[in-house]
């Protein structure tokens, strides 16, 4: 894909305008949202080098795995901008990979820059890393928009079968900003709308970073489609109530047996989708499925720091960002990330290809190549 | 009980020297922490009358079934002292049992009082009703030593096949703040730590009014017992790892066929409980119990301020309380306070008589007084 065609199919993922990690054309750095500072400031961070993308990606600058992906495919081209040679290119790989654990899409990308630029002599191993990151950019987004084309079908079918709006509930932010372009959960719901089908989306906050009240709100917000704000706590509850017809969440990583990794929160939401006939469905662009790992308790889950429990970032009357302790003085916290939903209670894999079961029958059915 | 008997079973309750509810021998008020203000600061307020006391309860100042039935009973008999008469006893009844729906310990305890008070000569009703409201308050303390007794047992048992501290898992506050003394969900943790079991206690923050990590953790570290704090969206994960040998939970109501309502998240965790052969037990204080009710979908759910989803309370750097806003601008959130979990995921039901079925056969074995 040319630059020109990359910047319109992420324009066309992006009519509100914000865009997670954009290059412009020829430039050797990149530019990215701070989602930090959503949704009360949109800052617009450069990065141009491989030590401040590593930074970008450990601090979270960045977060959602297609995007660490991408952002690290990025860091590493910069990184041969610098120093194409062996060693620095294995260091910054090393430095990259080391950033986060649990998305695979991080490592896979930076495999896969690495693999292209090895093969090449030192002069033209930052050109051909940068095209590689290009690619990774690029596919990302039209898997979305094609990952989302298949669950439109799916909210589709629901709207035909019920009055009113498809109550749509997510979790923690799956969105273009979790990506390159459209999200992942979020590419039915963008499509659909788009499509002037009624929608309304229930956002869990997401302790303890709030990505659902922060991000996924505000994207949604940009764009207009109906939504409402709960706690993680409340959505089981109304699962219970009968008012979410449709699960639609992200991933980090799936494993062989279709065992789903994603933010801490999505396994109880998964139960409850299962204890009331709710349809749970997982939006997995390939480059997320993890065929060495025979089920998800094989996948690192990344512990964070007990300080993102202990408190709470928010946005005071006068409009500044401040932090707030919540738990008493002295309060220990622990912090998983992810969690692993069996693939017992998803419904559903939604890829770039169709929807496949979560299984490894049902993933080696669309992607043979990846189970040879 | 006698006032001074009283006293020394509320201390016994508590010996880490602080009180949900405290009255001064022949005062016609009430001393409440003013439980907003935890835990970065311990504030201690007067309810002198009937009013205040009603306006306690609604902006939760104070909170927790049991105390909330014990503070309507002392705001009766405030308004008796002020008017004894018919018409202010029935306008003070409705003023305080309109304060919040859901806990039925409010309306008995309120019934308890105007039943007694209403029965005598003008003259006789407030003292009357003092002591009616004194007789709760010791009935409490009571109820829930015994009931904590009971759970202590299970706890024993758990202790008795482990290597390690016991690992219970809670909810909110079901504490010696939700309660006259003891708590509920907490007398049997109480009780253990005093007896020398080792323990440890996981704390979910209990979103959206963080009652876990203001008020349980507190608690916890008054009385020395070792805990952690965790997201909500957590305590699934925590128990599918592994990491939780039993859960306790409080209950706001419970219908006749053992139906659960207690603070919104609860049903989700005992669907992870179930999932993962957890032990989830509800300390069911007899109050509590509403034989009238059939199931848990006849119980009326209080949804509360969106405000408390949109923003958080919490600790600025210098020591202040503030509010902050997560949410985005104008972003819409619902707030239920309560969820029903229903009686086919509860392992037993804790109460004052020792350990009952979640069913009405269970429930009637050792209340039948209650389903003549």
């Amino acid at each position: 894909m040319r630059r020109d065609e990359l910047a319109e199919a992420q324009a066309d993922a992006d009519p509100a305008g914000y865009r997670a990690l954009a290059r412009a054309p020829g430039a050797r750095h990149v530019e990215v949202l701070d989602q930090r500072a959503l949704p009360h400031a949109s800052v617009t961070v450069r990065l141009g080098d491989a030590g401040t993308a590593a930074r970008a990606i450990r601090e979270m600058w960045v977060r959602g795995a297609p995007l660490i992906g991408a952002v690290g495919a990025c860091g590493l081209a910069m990184a041969l901008d610098a120093d194409p040679g062996d060693a620095a290119l294995a260091r910054a790989h090393a430095m990259l990979d080391a950033t986060r654990p649990t998305a695979v899409n991080l490592r896979w990308a930076l495999d896969r820059v690495r693999q292209r630029a090895a093969a090449l002599p030192e002069a033209a191993r930052a050109d051909a890393a940068w095209r590689e990151a290009d690619a990774i950019v690029a596919e990302d987004v039209a898997i979305n928009r094609s990952l989302g084309g298949h669950g439109l079908v799916l909210l589709e079918r629901i709207a035909a079968r019920k009055q009113g709006p498809v109550d749509v509930m997510t979790h923690c932010n799956a969105g273009a900003l979790a990506t390159c372009g459209w999200g992942t959960a979020t590419a039915p719901i963008f499509l659909a709308h788009a499509a002037g089908l009624p929608l309304h989306v229930w956002v869990s906050e997401t302790r303890p970073r709030l990505q659902g009240v922060n991000l996924t709100a505000w994207e949604l917000a940009q764009r207009g489609v109906p939504h409402t704000v709960v706690v993680d706590g409340a959505c089981a509850a109304l699962m219970r109530g009968g008012r979410v017809d449709v699960v639609f969440v992200g991933t980090d990583r799936v494993a062989r047996n279709g065992d789903v990794c994603n933010k801490i929160g999505t396994y109880g939401k998964a139960l409850a989708a299962a204890d009331n006939a709710v349809p749970f469905y997982v939006a997995l662009p390939s480059p997320t499925l993890d065929p060495a790992l025979p089920d998800g308790d094989a996948i690192p889950i990344e512990a964070r720091s007990p300080d993102e429990v202990l408190g709470v970032t928010g946005r005071e009357a006068h409009g500044g960002s401040v932090r707030v302790a919540i738990a008493p003085e002295g309060a220990r916290g622990y912090n998983p990330a992810f969690d692993v939903t069996p693939a017992r209670l998803v419904t559903g894999l939604l890829t770039e290809r169709g929807l496949a079961a979560a299984s490894e029958a049902g993933l080696a059915a669309l992607f043979p190549e990846r189970f040879a």
